[in-house]
């Protein structure tokens, strides 16, 4: 409790010595002169019964809350993305329901029965697995994001899309469920000259990925499970690759094959699609990592603030090398910075809530979050990305972000050089 | 990656010293005689366009995974339960479709923008809150488990229900988020003579319960968001109580009202029902925590094993009163113990999902777990809970559960005294 105390005086010393700082709520008279509030119906009348949703899903009051296209964004509904409403989430874990899309090809209805994985290439017992076979291996739950490397990248030429559902939204973290590829490669018997992979989806699309085979050995993982069930049809269901911290094309859906080989392949999805555009003509490739970013997701783009006083500002930060260390927040545009709390524990390469107190005065206000990650790494300015990547880029765009709120309470996306 | 080496150096020794012990797949000829396998329909045609479901739902091959009501455990559909399928659940978030039900007066459908919480009695600033005030506290995010404090009742008497959903499905567990209740009781400034509390919900039972003012300024939770968005209907949007570690009913839904007082209101729910009898017709009253306990959820109960060798086995503990330290399994009725992995990290009062391997070799088994939490207490066995308590209870049986496996594969619930 001593963390929550310590914030309060906090509060009153930046409201000069106020005896609270939040929100004024009805006040009710201790004499009972202001009555307590009315009985509203719903406590007059018997609710619906169990079961009424042997699934269950939300209120009829949050239907607001849902995936959304960007219009014009893409050329057909099947090789699209839908963005996750990070502006109205809590906590680290996205709904599945609510976790964003990105397809080539649509989404395919996989029969599990049928659906098979196999492995094969520079291994000793190439093998193909039924879903009742990669049940049966040991398995492991870990907490990790998955970030479109064409996430924010609309960002780039100044484009300023209104929302942070718009601008970060194709991201998502869930307690991922499944095999470690590592022990589905010693089954195989992999050949120790073996320095790649290629990872190949059951989808129209076929879509392919080299993936490192030192990753591959650390941390991948053949995912069946999301957020304690099956995986959702749109996240790969039934079977799909998760290869942490990297940029969420290499997390093969639909996971059909493997290829064990001794270079990359070069494929469609990595040499015209998901390079990254360097100044002078040059270009680079097989750029996976998701480097530490961060992003104020309330107050955002599209919201209004309609008080003064106290408001928390709470955010999203991660790292596709490791934990986050620290998120430093500033209201000024980044001249001024204060250090967040951060929700714990912090998990690796994945992603971590962020908050801190703020008291609006009613004037202009620049707000900006700060991520460093364990290694050390901050995340950079928009000056400073640019200095380096120029503007020509799509992928990989973790610069700081900035909402501006105006006198009337209005929150918009600016860029701030 | 050395922890899974280990493993495949234990599971080697377990069937001496074959070279794997884990099931046996399709193998392909290194040369491609066997050829590859189908290219499947979906590979072949466009899928569903992203957007098809703007707030997804599970595959349709999945729709038998769903909450379930026991027949005849209650007369009426309003003041019912609905149990959680833990043997298809992987990791330790509860799917939010899927999180138990229990109600009193059925599920109300409450307009959050009408909603209010009141907080009023022994304070000197009583006051009315509504969503809006609410929402700009400073939040919190935690995992915690609810459990209902007749999960496992039937078992009280010998009445082996059949599947792990019935037997203990009546809990769940989530990243809750909201403000905690002891900023609340500062806002309103709560007398220091205060020791108890009265929570209220809006629902038509108005079920009212009795906080231990200890358990209020230390991590009580008034909650708005579970696994990242509002709550759930069936879960008390737009607003509840989550007293961790404690029985669910104190976890009061559709939160409207709290009082402070000096001492326990001795409520209906707290007289006539969710109390312990004890032999010689004594009963206890206010038994708030939930006690460790743990069980397997597969293989469980109606599940049958097809293949000898390798399995999985896996399972869930929890401790009312902090951290699970440890979880040990026996396949032969408790003579031989051995110790469980733990999925880190583990979490105070928030199920821990434990894993460890098995070999089946096709005999008669008997599957226990057994939980030890940080406090060094020990999950009793079903003897040692009825010397203390008799057999006529309903409430907080967490004793140590045996599923039978038979040489045919079937699985099922036997009581081993």
């Amino acid at each position: 409790m001593s963390g929550r105390r310590q914030f309060l005086r906090r509060a009153v010393l930046l409201t000069g010595g106020a005896a609270t700082s939040f929100p004024a709520a009805r006040a009710v008279a201790q004499d009972g002169a202001a009555g307590p509030p009315a009985v509203p119906p719903w406590s007059k009348s018997l609710g619906a019964p169990v079961l009424a949703s042997p699934y269950g899903v939300p209120s009829k009051f949050e239907t607001n809350i849902r995936r959304r296209e960007s219009p014009g964004l893409t050329r057909t509904a099947h090789s699209s993305v839908s963005f996750t409403p990070l502006q109205n989430l809590f906590g680290i874990i996205t709904p599945s329901g609510l976790h964003f899309e990105r397809h080539h090809a649509g989404v395919p209805e996989i029969d599990p029965h049928a659906h098979r994985l196999m492995i094969h290439g520079l291994c000793r017992n190439p093998r193909i697995f039924t879903m009742d076979d990669l049940l049966r291996f040991p398995s492991v739950s870990r907490i990790h994001f998955i970030e479109c490397g064409a996430n924010t990248g609309m960002e780039w030429a100044n484009v300023a899309v209104p929302t942070v559902q718009y601008t970060h939204g194709m991201i998502g973290c869930s307690e991922w469920t499944g095999v470690l590829l590592s022990t589905l490669l010693d089954e195989v018997g992999f050949d120790p000259k073996a320095k790649f992979l290629l990872a190949e989806g059951a989808d129209g699309a076929a879509l392919t990925r080299t993936i490192a085979m030192s990753m591959a050995l650390d941390d991948v993982i053949v995912v069946y499970g999301q957020n304690g069930e099956m995986l959702r049809p749109e996240q790969g269901y039934p079977l799909r690759l998760l290869v942490p911290g990297v940029q969420g094309v290499s997390s093969v859906k639909w996971l059909r094959r493997i290829e064990i080989g001794d270079q990359p392949w070069n494929t469609r999805e990595e040499s015209l699609h998901y390079i990254d555009m360097l100044p002078g003509g040059k270009h680079r490739q097989y750029t996976w990592i998701q480097e530490a970013k961060s992003v104020i997701t309330a107050p955002s783009g599209g919201q209004v603030i309609l008080d003064r006083g106290f408001h928390e500002i709470t955010g999203l930060a991660w790292s596709g090398r490791g934990k986050v260390r620290r998120v430093d927040v500033s209201t000024d545009g980044g001249r001024n910075w204060r250090t967040a709390r951060l929700q714990a524990p912090v998990h690796t390469k994945a992603l971590t809530r962020f908050r801190i107190d703020w008291q609006w005065d009613g004037g202009a206000a620049l707000l900006q979050s700060r991520v460093i990650d364990e290694t050390g790494y901050v995340q950079p300015t928009y000056r400073q990305l640019r200095e380096v990547r120029g503007t020509r880029s799509i992928y990989h765009n973790n610069a700081i972000q900035t909402w501006r709120v105006d006198p009337s309470g209005d929150v918009s996306n600016v860029h701030v050089i």
